[in-house]
């Protein structure tokens, strides 16, 4: 069984002068979101900074001053977004961003990134981006154009693990799993000490975990299906620093990183990525709203010849 | 203006005991055939051995027992396949074998790689093979299972160059470039010594060549568009021999090799390809109806941090 964990992800940062996202919106708002780009919401923790939603198809965190949406599958999260801009005053709203990243399965998906910024560009001005060669990992980014800047504490992280080794896939696979095993496998306490954890275990694969503590967040979501895994990391935690640790549990044939405003990437790559990393792709540009965006994709070189995988000619194992 | 280069590719042969596709079948056939996939024969050039078409979208060869067709763009090659199938006594027919690669703009194409195989099934029994990745380069191969086992001697080579220079990427695209420029930018005159050749500059961009040699041929086809740069060679001559002479002449930052039946793989890529390159995939089996097919991607590792592409918003240019 495949199916695409690769995620949509959208920011929307508002000014909370008289307006705050954690106090004055009801999470029957969030609710009636969600259900906009075909997602649920499975369950909800909290603190005093952040209320963070674990959904059938990834997750959702609110601040007071922000929400950040990630979705995967065939989600039309732009339906998402339009349904915040539509129903919130639209002078509270300072900055929306909005990503995609190449699919496994793109044929499968109901709109294109370019179908997703025109829906966004009936309501606001917006640049776009690719960051990363089209026949190969990329990431698109969309941003509002205006008078925003963010600020240079802001830094956000993405660590997305593609082909994870037979040996991860297998362990994340095992019929029963629980989610303290994958828990342990990811040695989340030593990874995430003193965060606030849900988590949830999808039959018959998948897992998502959204993990708090003040305003700090990071959510993992695997997809562990040997042909086509997935596993992502999303934070406001610095994931260049933990990377070596989490690639020595995937240990995946090849993954991106994707950081805001981490002045200090390209050090920090160096001293985190082993060298049995090869860079294929490195792109970084300074964008509009103020943000320092840096992308990159390494792959493990292959010295060895495998063997191509068999398909099912009624075509279930290679198309979504 | 983006364009799908990525071909779609297959090959029939037959028993050519009382049957033969030079001589028992004409070209409006051909023309009919081609028109299933919404294609056009633009010309054609032939020798005793062999006729070549050069097609709208990319070309078809016919020899005595087989024909090979290659289309790109958002064709549907397997219509065409299917009309062959439902027009030629089946009793003439030894094997079929069907490729599609991964496509740059896979959202736009009419079917995919399932959906194919699922009409070709309905008329045979086969298999089907990924070699490569499904986040990276990948070739789908179908072929027809039944008691026809390929000659050691048939031996076929493809070389796919993706994101080629800027410089070869802006030659060309030179407005108003003539077929010869082109000719000589590649070279012909020494990598096809004593070809009769046919060749086409598409409006605004793109270049087509087929050349013939008693029963040797060779196809080129070029999207050079610089964001979304593709450019394919097909041949019975070995091309792992002439990949430096190609490779230096269009230093694209990916390429694969596909070939069948050549068993110096490994040798010749270790003779032939630069330590510039890097393999990200090789994979390699022997198919049951006899063929022995390698594939292998090659990238060009990346040192330094280049700029994103930045998209109109009207989709224009990330969109096929």
């Amino acid at each position: 069984m495949f199916f695409e964990g690769s995620e949509k992800k959208a920011e929307v940062i508002i000014n909370n002068n008289n307006f705050c996202l954690l106090n004055d919106v009801n999470d029957s708002f969030w609710q009636e979101l969600v259900a906009c780009c075909n997602a649920q919401i499975i369950s909800r923790i909290s603190n005093e900074n952040c209320k963070a939603f674990l959904l059938s198809e990834s997750s959702l965190f609110v601040w007071t001053d922000r929400f950040l949406i990630l979705t995967c599958g065939v989600t039309t999260l732009v339906n998402s977004i339009e349904y915040f801009l539509k129903n919130i005053d639209n002078s509270h709203i300072n900055q929306v961003i909005y990503q995609r990243k190449n699919e496994y399965f793109s044929h499968a998906q109901l709109s294109c990134f370019s179908d997703d910024t025109k829906i966004l560009a009936q309501h606001m001005n917006g640049k776009a981006y690719r960051f990363g060669e089209m026949d190969s990992h990329h990431n698109y980014i969309f941003h509002q154009e205006n008078s925003f800047i963010a600020a240079p504490e802001d830094k956000t992280y993405g660590l997305l693990a593609y082909q994870i080794s037979e040996q991860a896939s297998r362990s994340l696979t095992t019929p029963g799993l629980s989610a303290q095993c994958i828990r342990d496998f990811f040695n989340i306490d030593l990874l995430l000490p003193g965060f606030l954890i849900d988590d949830f275990v999808f039959e018959p694969y998948g897992y998502s975990l959204n993990a708090i503590k003040n305003d700090k967040y990071l959510t993992i979501h695997v997809t562990p299906q040997a042909m086509s895994s997935y596993v992502s990391f999303e934070s406001n935690i610095d994931l260049v620093e933990l990377a070596a640790q989490i690639l020595a549990v995937l240990q995946p044939a090849s993954f991106d990183l994707l950081s805001f405003n981490e002045l200090d990437f390209v050090d920090k790559v160096q001293a985190n990525i082993s060298s049995d990393y090869i860079s294929k792709a490195l792109v970084k540009q300074t964008l509009t709203n103020g943000y320092f965006v840096c992308f990159a994709n390494f792959i493990k070189p292959q010295l060895h010849f495998s063997k191509p995988a068999q398909l099912d000619l009624t075509g279930e194992d290679h198309a979504l």
